[in-house]
């Protein structure tokens, strides 16, 4: 099988439809003139909706988790104490950059596929008053499950402590589903391109409210690469600080042309619509979700292999079948596979999702059968 | 002008041909899946060559400025001492990113446009005895000029420390300048895809040495989405840490197998016939070198402005001409221009460079005339 013909659906990278990918295709363009400058407005002008934000994200080329890490690194110092909110791979990884530049971490596990509990975090900020930063996963990529941030930040806010920071992991959210950066008060939300943005990977966009900018010119961890204050230096020319991921960034431009025509409220139904697709359709061949009912993403599924069946196995024979999903990770590895529903896809991609598995579920009964 | 009939000359992006391009912009893949695994086992064994390496380079998603602070972080702990051996914008910024992370840092500045020497390197280390690093630039981007970075190994190592650090920026060198970093005893070599790999900005490649696994192991500085460790053991697998540039891997691997088809030795001779046919261009128009004749870059020259006439207007000049070269950096701004010839680049090309040149500079006179 070529790649032509395969359904990607793992959530990330995404599929690029043929006009994005040739966009990021064209000619290549020196990065400090003005082709370039034109392209960087206009993606930076486009991403704004998504994030609910009137300040200008930030774009860096790297991964989401390089993305995540910028995060840590330009609001915080050595010693900061910190709380991270996590329920699976994601919060975790978010926290442990934390902790590998000098934060001291002080972690709110919840049941991984249950959402994070704002009554939880507000009782955590009360055992651990001096907590400068809260780090929330939006959505956990790892479990499938969608947490409330406006609630949990609610939760942060109670305390009224004017310079305590938000920090907001929506790499697999922003662009898919609803989010208000300003309107939820969060200050740094951190996305990547080849998640909801049907671009292919190699940039984190990230959007910094007033209060990070201040707290930034005091954070003192290291930092250089990642450097928020030569981001936007450098931005406020439309230009970035060292050579960006040019094909990537004009991919991201055409794909914002594409969301903008689709329109934000028709997006954000879409992948509540397919989300339920696809997870009614699961239900209907008897499989149970990882994630609880009322926290389920709209964006990835997280499917509980059936006792009894080999997970790489089943995701094997959906491969067969033209359909490429992701396996658990650490130790969900082996217990569920999960379906990437963000960005460019349709109800006819979930069909497609929902025959493969039903074809790979048959195979695997007749196997055990003979 | 459209982007289309664009001759990118500057030092980086550089233009990318047609095929790489396309190769960049097929369908997305999983990169946790084989088809990924086979473009990067691919990659990694086709950079080897000109790396000089049995070793394998490892594949990181920044820009070259992130494969630097990548090779300081990895290679060092706080307080440190380093010997940052430079003569322009990049050697200096090697030199800040190692400071940023907590190195001491020891500057041997040599005049900008001159070779760093030998004899002061040997120097300088018997004046620091301590120093753990030497932080070199084999091609220095931002003066046109080019080290001889064997001597100046052999400088480093004459005084037999054996666990004394060499690091090398060979962003614009690797892959179109001979390189040997197992003949040269380099420990880490940094590249970069949009230098003479002639594929799309986004990814880094970085060779390394037994010697710096030994002192990756030890080194404290803090790390996480740059991490060696997690790059090798995951490159065991064929994969990635973190979702890499797709796109930019598939690119150079397409990029490879047209450098493969040239061969080394032609490449190398491309390069250095290309870099001749403009200094003697240039001179012939009445120009001067930036860089001193003996150690001039054959993939980036810099030219100095004749007195009297304005930079940006020369510069823009040879835009409407439909080549892109670079202004000048820091205090180099105004007083010298810079032409990128690595990578996609034939004698055509040189001749439209001085074509535009010719015509640029004849208008600027008769500008004057009038």
């Amino acid at each position: 099988m070529t790649d032509q013909n395969i359904n990607l659906r793992v959530p990330g990278p995404t599929p690029v439809p043929e006009e994005v990918a040739r966009a990021g295709a064209r000619p290549m363009v020196n990065h400090r003139g003005p082709e370039f400058a034109a392209v960087m407005s206009e993606v930076v002008e486009g991403l704004k909706p998504f994030f609910g934000t009137t300040s200008d994200p930030l774009l860096l080329t790297c991964s989401g988790t390089g993305g995540l890490e910028a995060a840590i690194v330009n609001m915080l110092s050595p010693g900061d104490e910190v709380l991270s909110v996590t329920g699976g791979v994601f919060g975790d990884r978010f926290a442990d950059i934390a902790q590998a530049f000098g934060a001291t971490v002080r972690r709110l596990q919840s049941d991984w596929g249950t959402a994070s509990s704002p009554i939880a975090v507000a009782d955590a900020l009360q055992a651990h008053p001096g907590v400068k930063a809260v780090l929330l996963t939006h959505n956990e990529t790892s479990t499938g499950v969608t947490n409330d941030v406006l609630s949990l930040v609610e939760a942060v806010r109670r305390d009224a402590l004017p310079d305590r920071l938000v920090l907001v992991d929506g790499v697999s959210s922003i662009g898919a589903l609803p989010f208000s950066q300003d309107g939820w008060d969060v200050d740094v939300a951190i996305t990547g391109s080849q998640k909801a943005w049907m671009s292919p990977p190699g940039l984190t966009m990230i959007g910094v409210s007033e209060r990070a900018w201040d707290e930034h010119a005091r954070a003192t961890m290291p930092r250089f690469y990642l450097d928020f204050s030569k981001a936007r230096k450098n931005a406020d020319k439309r230009t970035t600080p060292f050579t960006p991921a040019v094909g990537v960034v004009r991919a991201l431009q055409q794909a914002l042309q594409l969301m903008s025509a689709e329109g934000l409220e028709s997006i954000f139904a879409r992948h509540r619509r397919i989300g339920e697709r696809l997870r009614e359709g699961v239900g209907g061949l008897g499989l149970e979700l990882f994630a609880e009912p009322s926290a389920a993403s709209d964006t990835v599924t997280a499917v509980r292999v059936p006792a009894g069946t080999d997970a790489s196995r089943l995701i094997g024979g959906m491969r067969k079948r033209g359909v490429v999903v992701a396996s658990g990770q650490e130790w969900l590895k082996g217990a569920i596979f999960r379906v990437g529903h963000m960005g460019f896809v349709d109800d006819q991609d979930i069909d497609l999702v929902l025959a493969a598995l039903r074809g790979a579920m048959a195979e695997e009964l007749l196997e055990k059968a003979v």
